[in-house]
């Protein structure tokens, strides 16, 4: 049984998470523009920094009980898929390549 | 006004929280039992990651409501306290080394 306080709970949770999630998307998205070497050890390791981060949170989220394991993966993963659009506009794709 | 329902979900998520910053505290002093040099930078770096993990933590149950600032820095603040007992310890004090 779920009350209406706990929906709010669960709701601003999630929708604090996405914040997140969109605040790294966008921090990587200025990255992208500023700098001429993606793979510099530099950015992969904001990128690793962030992305732990908010996997600490979405872990700490699903244990307390305001969102769901699945919930949690969706965030991660959708940033993820974001996140690889953002590479391909910046980064040769393997035809341009060849 | 809190409800029950409140009230349990922030003693939960404080627990929570304590009992990640419980984990930091034994990693630390795993670490500072097994390695001769406390001051390695990869000992720094594992330091570093996991006060950040907590601190993003510890943000977002702040922002989701579920503790207060000051709970949340008291948190910290004990954890580091902890950390300062376990580093004199290991390193040798101020009168030692002289």
């Amino acid at each position: 049984m779920t009350t209406p306080i706990q929906t709010d709970l669960n709701q601003r949770a999630e929708q604090l998470l996405r914040e997140d999630a969109n605040k790294i998307e966008q921090l990587i998205a200025v990255q992208l523009d500023n700098l001429t070497a993606p793979k510099c050890p530099l950015y992969e390791e904001v990128l690793d920094t962030q992305m732990f981060g908010l996997s600490r949170e979405i872990d700490f989220a699903v244990r307390a009980g305001l969102i769901t394991r699945a919930q949690g993966r969706e965030i991660i993963s959708e940033l993820e898929q974001k996140l690889a659009h953002l590479y391909s506009l910046v980064l040769p794709s393997p035809n341009q390549q060849s």
